[in-house]
């Protein structure tokens, strides 16, 4: 794997190699799943695609030519939560990138004659050809964000194009918070916000190598997430696990072949709109999914601890709630439309209005899966109590369950809730900010209102 | 119109003559709404339905025949919520019921050698050629609650049949809430609820014009109903309104050809499920429509007090939950399932999901718009106040609203608000027990949940 | 009773004698009530207050001497609407508005060296002496309410001083949605909002009886108000009504003797300030009082329909809302200071904390007495119905609920409860924007938010 | 310290020294904040009280002897957790032990002629004279939570009399989730549930040192609680830490004098609810309190991010709904009543009712700071990533925030952010079931509530 010898700090220390650090080798099993499960027959209409050559792909690197495709977006995400109970966020976003960038550099090409569809169409095929991960980046540092990017004091906290030549382009900058970029092979990057003509040396979008010389990631800790470093089931989910990146762009050549736009400003806003609406749908799948894992697990303490007749109402609830926003993120992608371009995108409003709902319900899920898993969620012995000579019998005996459970099973399941509550898989890291801020969704449902048309229905009816 | 003949009570007195009884009239106007738009060919592929033989029909009385079919139903809910703001529940009701037939009665003749599906055909030929409204029956009135058919001591809460000969049967008992019936020129009745052996003469289903002899309505009284009877704006919705009706069949003869069940009572259970997720998915159609006229008119109001840019964020957030709820609903919908029958019907899960929803955040909607609305919502001058020589002029004055804005106008939105938060036309009507009660929702929630694949899911993660 | 003689319109018309309408005379029974209750020894201590002359009068034109005396406030309050089921706003704006005066009134005086306080001590000692009911008002048109009043196109939109001489001052605009006023022996007026130099002539403040020359009522209509005109059940509540009215002041002449404030424009927000403080803690009590009726009003009609045992999860759901508003009543009115008027008032954050959860929680009361009423809740038989020869058996038979409970009290347990959630009694009128919109609540906690000190506290935490 | 030579282990191993243990010392120095803050004049008034003999005592070991007191219990509450922002539980729970001991004693002795009051008496006067930090502990592990302790397969899953001799008796089992035990001098065992006859082994109560023979501590983990075992700030809060144990106690000898309770099965249900009735007052102010901590880091996160203005409304609703929290552990104290025994106790409806507020409002708190807090709550850098000589820069320059803010600083609020969110002293581990489970309270509620009452109040007013 290439991007093993990509330059990579966690904890502050180097990682010499991803797959052997317990963090980040769960997130490389975690983007595994997607290779494996899309080897399941039972799976590969959602996991692959098929290319107009025949060839089968890999969804994630394909772009959606139909609502169908959409539909399948949406369930992919939920396959994949389910299967894995984390984010499994670089091939997620990878594939929102691309069709983000599909569309918006054939526009560009269209309105401009520039060549970065072109460009994009050869990338993508290699990408689709080695099956690649590609992390996709949009989030930049921001510094003051009361600031536009034009009146920062360091112009750099927006990533942007500090030179050019005739072979390609010099870019500077960090772009924050990216989502498996340790287990990724590419990184596609874009713009973060919309940009004004004297903001243009930051309209910059190209993709390269993650072990390209200049790139250094700083693996960013979770909440718990030194568990996984660890064997053991105190990480709660035993085999999987997500990430996050600061990526940091230290004066990185790019090729002028992996440049897909550079100083376009007009068309940096049309960029980041692709990939959020792609990506404020898809959460409806994922945080279904997830919520799925807690809610089993969550069924499964209750039957240890003998209660699930009585905590039956909380656990349906928990399956309302799931269910929800799965049905939103559905109804996003069913009203999507076909762009020039030939990708569809899910509809604006439904699916700004998923990601609004995706940023409550799955802390009224955490809530319940607490509730029903009793104080032990919060307070717990660890494997190594249980594993002790002295007092692993006393923990045995004052944690076993209902019918004979063991108290490492009923362990099991309570580490599973606290890693899905309150640890490094917890919904609530993963539905709040991926795709962006509520305030901005909340901005651009009030945009894509047309408030007067309601005003002439009710106007229609009052006789005014 | 043939069943401005048939028997009906309001207020303690006969209608002599529905088209010119204020109340009756408007629910006619609703109903005729959907006539009205079938013509208008911007709504036509929502409303009208082509038949095999190429003949076009009113879509409210043709059968789900693709998940498109199921998706338009939920579009024409909302379309003719937003133009009428009301329910015209027996169009709806009485599509879904015939769906339900369709399928159930399909069923029954293939496991039973029964005729009924034959006679359905029959029958819904008629229908769609002559274009007729028909309401949908089930709910019983149900006596004691918490007792099943058999054990009532008046069984005939409980429609059921009393006598039975060559040419048709008998049937004594009462549909309690009939939305529309009034306007209506048939009824579909079918059970309001499963039923056991001993239970089986009250596994009835038929179809008869409202006007056949021993049929009497009820037309009941809603929250400020009574404004409709006069003339003005004080009702708030001008032109249209809703209706329901206890309809009572006081040993009624049913002819043989309009029989579709009589004493198949493991059928029961089905039809009424048949019906629900139509009608439970439905809803959130009616109610993001509905919505959309509220936040209109809470919007106009905004508006003319001169606090639009004020209550931006709770307009946003009144949008936000009207298209949750039209999400959800589009979701049902595009998971739903073919039948043998040919018939399609929504997802069950997602369609009482979206149930439940609908029984939640309409009451928000409300909140948000009485919110908006100020207090004058809770109490304003009438009508007739604004036209009286001696204080007129001081309504006039001290009402009037931003930029010149009358206080007509004010007024009127304000009583559109009122009818929609309070009145007859208001979302808690509605969206409570339409197509059942929460607490049936939850209930099949409960039992559609594949708790034990959700407990493998979190077992397999948590190592267990 | 003098008021009798006092103008007043009420749906276009004068009216002539306030006991013998429906509508006016359910008003003066609901504020009757607190006459006849504080005759009962076991209210006493609640609803009288000794002077210190040894004296009892009415608590209800009491100063609040001691923070037991809020505590009381808030007790009284829930104990009527118990009582009533109704608003009974008069007496209670016009308690609030006697405190803020007797403490604003008192700050000019020691500050300004006018003769207010002593003025109102005076008026107190009358008003106590002949146990007068007084309504409150605050509330002006406000015309554009984006504007200031000094910008208003029509000044009078604002209530304001147009005259003034030896004798006293001349009075022009209105009071809109006065509660009780139509009940009201006294009007105590008050400026709206604070109030700049240049708007001296709007602060103002005086009390005149109601049926003084110039003074013109008209009695808002309220949601479904019309059916407190007639006799029988289907009006919900049988006894009791709130009332509001716009109240306009033609021109009218206050003697100086009567006048609290004129043109002091520096103390107008005090004086809204210290009422509204009142009232917010208040509507804790009154909203728990109401939401008690309607608890037992849905318990009733469960245990009618046989289903006491299975809504018993959402009938404790209503009791816990309820104490949740009573509870943050109590918590405000127990941190209440006292004044150097001698006067207490409750704690400004808490509140306005109550306030806004009494705009939120009662509309989810209102939902599950929906929920639990069931579908007639929407939509029923009236009592003449009921009463009917040919139809009324019909009604008797279908409506009977278990236990051989009669159709009539199933009936008015329904009608009480749609009079309390889309009625003249609902929850939402009384409690949405009473003491001001939710708005200016969380305007106000905002401003009484010390940030700095939790900032501080975080910081010494974090090692900041 | 004599508790420091206890038998306590964690993570599988014995603690040699709570006071050299990073996570133990953090438990002992937040519960060395309630001494500390003592000596304080501003809050000896909350923290301290005067015994008759006119010496001063520690609140936390006083019995509540008025109103007053009880308000102060949640004063005291809402200041420890300001200035710790964690839950300091020994105290507390031995606290409310004490006072629920004091009454049910006292009660016993009344009616049956048992010693356990005088006994008690002396015991409280040592712990005042000494000023010990007492653990409370009712907890047991349960086992099979649908069985009752009689059907239990092993009897000791709860806590029980094995032995008995004229010196004293001798007992077996364990406590589950005891706050604070690591720090404490004695421990104080009661009864975690009602019991019948023949359960009358587990009946007991007694207080012993926390040292003594047999007495076993698991120390349980927390959500990413091993942070607190290193230095630095990736931990949150820097200084202070919660802790809970498993108590085991391995046939541990009670000596007669500390026994208070002892066979008395009757009494098992009085002293679990007076204890959990303290308790479940009292998390309003602890949570309160917590919640303003959480506030104040994500008001300074939001300034350090130049976000300040437009967060203002969601740290508005922050202290909105900490406010809601205090208010209504206020009114539950204001209504509390005084004991035979001299001891006052909150209101047993208001106390149950902030319970379930307090399992609710907590995950709201939360959700907000997520949402003001931004992305990088859920993944950051470590302190160890910001002091490494390679990255460092990066991690300064790409972190910094508006107006010169160190990324350090930046980082130290996140941290806080995060460890009251998702990890140690996240709200939800201490609001959901401290003081019992939600279930519990609203099954207390139900019974609580005289529903006969208010179905008469809506009787009377429906005129049935």
């Amino acid at each position: 794997m290439r991007h093993l010898s990509s330059e990579a700090y966690m904890l502050g220390k180097r990682i010499p190699d991803v797959t052997k650090n317990g963090f980040t080798r769960m997130a490389l099993e975690g983007i595994g799943q997607i290779y494996e499960l899309a080897r399941n027959p039972e799976y590969a209409p959602i996991l692959t695609r098929k290319r107009e050559d025949g060839s089968i792909i890999s969804a994630y690197c394909s772009i959606h030519k139909s609502r169908e495709d959409l539909i399948s977006r949406v369930r992919a995400a939920r396959l994949i939560c389910q299967e894995t109970g984390v984010c499994t966020a670089s091939r997620c976003c990878g594939w929102d990138a691309l069709n983000a960038l599909w569309h918006t550099t054939f526009e560009m090409d269209a309105h401009l004659g520039t060549q970065y569809h072109k460009r994009l169409t050869r990338y993508a095929a290699m990408v689709q050809g080695k099956d690649l991960t590609c992390a996709g980046a949009l989030t930049d540092p921001k510094g003051n964000r009361s600031l536009k990017p034009k009146h920062q004091p360091d112009k750099d906290v927006y990533l942007r194009v500090v030179d050019e030549n005739r072979k390609g382009i010099v870019v500077r900058g960090a772009k924050s918070m990216i989502g498996g970029a340790i287990g990724s092979h590419e990184i596609m990057v874009q713009p973060g916000t919309g940009l004004a003509e004297p903001e243009k040396e930051h309209a910059v979008a190209f993709a390269i190598p993650l072990n390209t010389e200049g790139v250094v990631q700083v693996v960013n800790m979770q909440a718990a997430g030194e568990r996984k470093l660890n064997g053991g089931f105190d990480k709660g989910n035993v085999n999987y696990g997500s990430s996050e990146s600061l990526v940091i762009f230290d004066d990185v050549f790019i090729p002028k072949e992996r440049v897909f736009m550079n100083g376009e400003h007009d068309y940096a806003a049309e960029m980041v709109t692709r990939f959020v609406l792609l990506h404020r749908m898809v959460l409806g799948g994922c945080l279904a999914g997830c919520g799925d894992v807690l809610t089993g697990a969550a069924a499964l303490l209750a039957e240890y601890n003998g209660l699930t007749r009585q905590l039956s109402d909380r656990l349906t609830e928990m399956t309302y709630l799931c269910e929800v926003l799965y049905a939103q993120a559905l109804g996003s992608a069913y009203e999507g439309q076909e762009t020039d371009s030939g990708a569809w995108f899910p509809d604006p409003l439904l699916a700004n209005v998923t990601k609004i709902s995706v940023t409550r319900l799955p802390y009224e899920i955490q809530r319940i899966a607490e509730d029903i898993g009793g104080g032990m969620i919060a307070c717990m012995p660890s494997e190594l109590d249980l594993r002790n000579a002295k007092i692993g019998h006393f923990v045995e005996k004052y944690y076993r369950g209902a019918q004979g459970v063991t108290a490492e099973n009923k362990l099991r399941a309570a580490e599973l809730i606290e890693s899905m509550v309150a640890g490094p898989s917890r919904l609530g890291a993963l539905c709040m900010h991926g795709g962006g801020s509520p305030a901005a969704a909340q901005m651009t449902i009030r945009q894509l209102t047309d408030l007067e048309h309601k005003k002439e229905l009710a106007k229609k009816l009052a006789g005014i």
